[in-house]
């Protein structure tokens, strides 16, 4: 029974590889396969069910996280260096808490067993969190990241490295002050970001939401349509014009006339020079609201000047962002170059009113902040580093200490204790009397760069063998001068996470 | 009507700070407010009721990120010198993953909604989700350590610490190892985590499975209730041994005579002179059990003398430990002096069948680990903090870029995009114009060690003047060298995470 079990096993993952195939013949065997498994799923009790994870969830393994932490180490540091302070807040709120912010999306929302007490659900993103959590405390300014997970029960298509329980990485401004200072500080913050992660090759698109309802009551569109007509805009990224003027037209019931007058503005991006330009734009100009932007924008391009990240910003009409929250300036990273299929890493903006809608009296705390899009970050880096035939190192030992003979093994933990007393990172094979070939062995699989060889002779003589593991040199140390000599060694090593 | 329901609001808070209070009077005002209170809830919608987080669950602000990341910073880096990995685990798990491994607290499992998919619960613990990772990759060996949330639906007695969403903070070592070498390092690694915290008063209790198990043979405990007789030993930390005996012989029907031979055993504790001690007693010699435990016992006190730790570490007969499936050391550490009454700071043991419960053919992977207490070492690192006056630092900034006149923000842009640059941590006001006294007494207020203050003829001669907070010495410095004169002030400074 229990071999009958294991093929099944074996059979029902190749059914899961072979489902890109298309011939009649191979659907056959497919549903045939599926039969069985179901069978003998059922024949077997839970213990096989049990191997996996949530449908569109995953484990991390050491490698993977690895390059998260030590990615999310460069993020936090330079939050830090732009002094930001750090919160948390429950993975669940009260549902009543995510109600009514998401539009659409809040299908997706995962709720929790009533058990008898109050209704939750797991949180969405970290931005309403933040919102309740300054409405909650009355604090009117704070500058804060938060780096966590959240949760949306999407149809996960989990190739394109989308999931349903994934991390996100928040920086926000709140407080009332001055026209773009905090603004533009978001976006020398994704310049700094991911240049520091080696993703050199990015633009970051911006706007203005007030900009954007300027053109639309330029180019006719009732005022009740205007967030509606955003959301098709937001879609142009990934669609071509011709299909969301499809749409505008069509469901949104957008006049033609009206519809080609946006996809006229819609097309234009550029520099500083589109602000000029479009400042001569009689008919547009008659719009208060998009004089506000154009005035926005100006500023925001000043200020992307003096803070030198002007050469990655693109003044880009066309990018509307999907959450209604937006108020003002809203802004989107994406990579250019080799990584340009990626689609957007970061993206943020202005949302004045969100902090209001938790207030008794509506009392707003402007914000202004961003997201990273980490997980998209981390497949990129992950797909770099496996090009360039490197691979992460999961742990930080610097020092193997092996033995060479057996009944060494005390000796092993006397040189330990005084190599962690001593703070280096050491570790030992848990075997008495391991195999010296196999802690060598250990060594090289783990990058691990220093290993001490204790064997009975050097003992008798107080010395032990140190050995550099890439090289395989050794040579002799005195026992006594160790940890000097270890910490030597360390120090002038070029420690690397790859090898 | 919004007056009404801010007054209300003042009441109901009121309300809650007097529930302490006696007297009838009170009583009466009380349920007074509190309809009336209900009364306005009916009325004003959700809003007001959004103002809180989940039952058992609370938000973490700036003071307290601080010092919770800095804890973590300091356990991760000793985890780190012991070689261990790192992996993450989703959330939840399919209920059936969680069913079966907690006995009576399985009532307490968060359950997800059924919203048309799996069944799912909110995890409980890191080491049931660690086991379903190793059986589910086959993973036969590693050395991991996990912080993460975990969530139990306790009814949660909130002053003393105990929340419904806590943080664990776990190291195992799984695989087929020689015996007591992971178990000791575990107990080396709580002995180096609770130094570097400076918990200096702790005593790390150990005991073994086998040797329980042996001295109730040896008592006449029938084999069927040692699990259970074993739950009544682990209350003896907080019970009185007449309570305890109580409930043996009363609800766990064991005889009088039975439970007073175990009093004679648990009441026992040493070092060395005990397990000595022990093996002189040829009744408890009789059971396999018993050797079998003490020689293991034997062993971990060897290692721990390696280790240079057995001054810490305490045999223990009364520590018996709640869970079913540990199999063989068991340790738990609290602290003593000051903070003796804080409780079990630390715990773990071996436990070499949970893996096997996972797997379809049952194969085993021995393990042993330990969790830290981190919510209760937060407490007491948190009153201690407080005892001593101090503040925790929010944030890392080095240096606060400041204007004395107007109109100078744009030179504030300038030079911090230099220090940025420099990776000097620095941050502005995000006003244009604010008051010089505001700019420096945030200064003061957030710890941070030097400013900069641009004023108009600094600027024409083209220096800066530097202010070293505290003392409130300023000098002025050549703009040109402003970057390495601060990164000189900056190495020299003993930068504290408290003020």
């Amino acid at each position: 029974m229990l071999q009958l079990i294991f093929t099944n096993r074996i059979l029902a993952t190749r059914y899961y590889t072979t489902v890109v195939a298309t011939t009649q013949i191979q659907k056959e065997v497919s549903k045939l396969l599926e039969l069985k498994t179901q069978l003998s799923d059922e024949n077997v009790g839970s213990k096989k069910h049990l191997l996996k994870t949530p449908k569109g969830t995953r484990d991390y393994n050491p490698e993977q996280m690895a390059l998260r932490l030590s990615v999310m180490d460069k993020i936090v540091s330079i939050f830090k260096k732009h002094g930001a302070e750090s919160i948390d807040t429950p993975i669940f709120e009260l549902k009543d808490v995510l109600t009514g912010k998401y539009g659409e999306d809040s299908k997706l929302i995962y709720d929790l067993k009533d058990q008898g007490g109050e209704i939750l659900a797991l949180r969405y993103d970290l931005t309403v969190p933040f919102a309740r959590y300054l409405a909650m405390n009355k604090i009117t300014n704070i500058k804060r990241y938060h780096i966590a997970k959240v949760y949306r029960r999407d149809n996960p298509a989990m190739t394109k490295g989308r999931y349903r329980e994934f991390c996100q990485c928040d920086f926000d401004i709140a407080g009332q002050y001055d026209p773009m200072l905090p603004d533009s500080e978001c976006l020398r913050i994704i310049y700094e970001t991911l240049k520091s992660l080696d993703l050199e090759s990015f633009n970051i698109k911006v706007n203005h939401r007030c900009l954007l309802d300027g053109i639309f009551a330029a180019c006719g569109v009732p005022q009740e349509k205007f967030r509606n007509i955003c959301s098709s805009v937001d879609k142009l990224d990934k669609t071509p014009w011709e299909e969301v003027r499809k749409e505008m037209t069509g469901e949104k019931e957008l006049k033609e006339s009206v519809a080609d007058r946006i996809g006229t503005y819609v097309s234009q991006n550029g520099g500083k020079n589109l602000i000029e330009e479009l400042r001569k734009n009689e008919e547009l100009m008659k719009q208060p609201s998009a004089v506000q932007g154009l005035d926005a924008m100006e500023l925001l391009w000043k200020y992307c000047e003096l803070y030198q990240i002007s050469d990655k910003v693109t003044f880009d009409l066309s990018l509307a962002r999907g959450l209604d929250y937006y108020t003002g300036v809203i802004f989107e990273a994406v990579l250019t170059g080799d990584n340009v299929g990626v689609g957007s890493i970061a993206g943020g903006g202005r949302y004045d009113n969100l902090v209001g809608m938790f207030d008794v009296k509506n009392r707003n705390v402007p914000c202004v902040g961003m997201s990273l899009g980490i997980e998209r970050i981390f497949s990129v880096l992950e797909m770099s580093i496996a090009n360039r035939g490197k691979k992460t190192r999961t742990t930080e030992v610097e020092v193997y200490v092996a033995t060479a003979q057996k009944n060494l093994h005390e000796e092993r933990i006397r040189i330990l204790t005084e190599l962690w007393e001593a703070n280096i990172k050491a570790e030992q094979s848990y075997k008495k009397n391991p195999k010296l070939l196999v802690q060598l062995q250990h060594c090289e699989d783990h990058g691990i760069p220093l290993a001490i060889i204790i064997g009975e002779g050097e003992l008798k003589r107080g010395e032990v063998t140190l050995r550099t593991v890439k090289s395989r040199e050794e040579t002799t140390v005195p026992r006594e001068n160790l940890v000097e000599e270890l910490k030597n060694r360390i120090s002038s090593l070029e420690l690397s996470a790859e090898y």
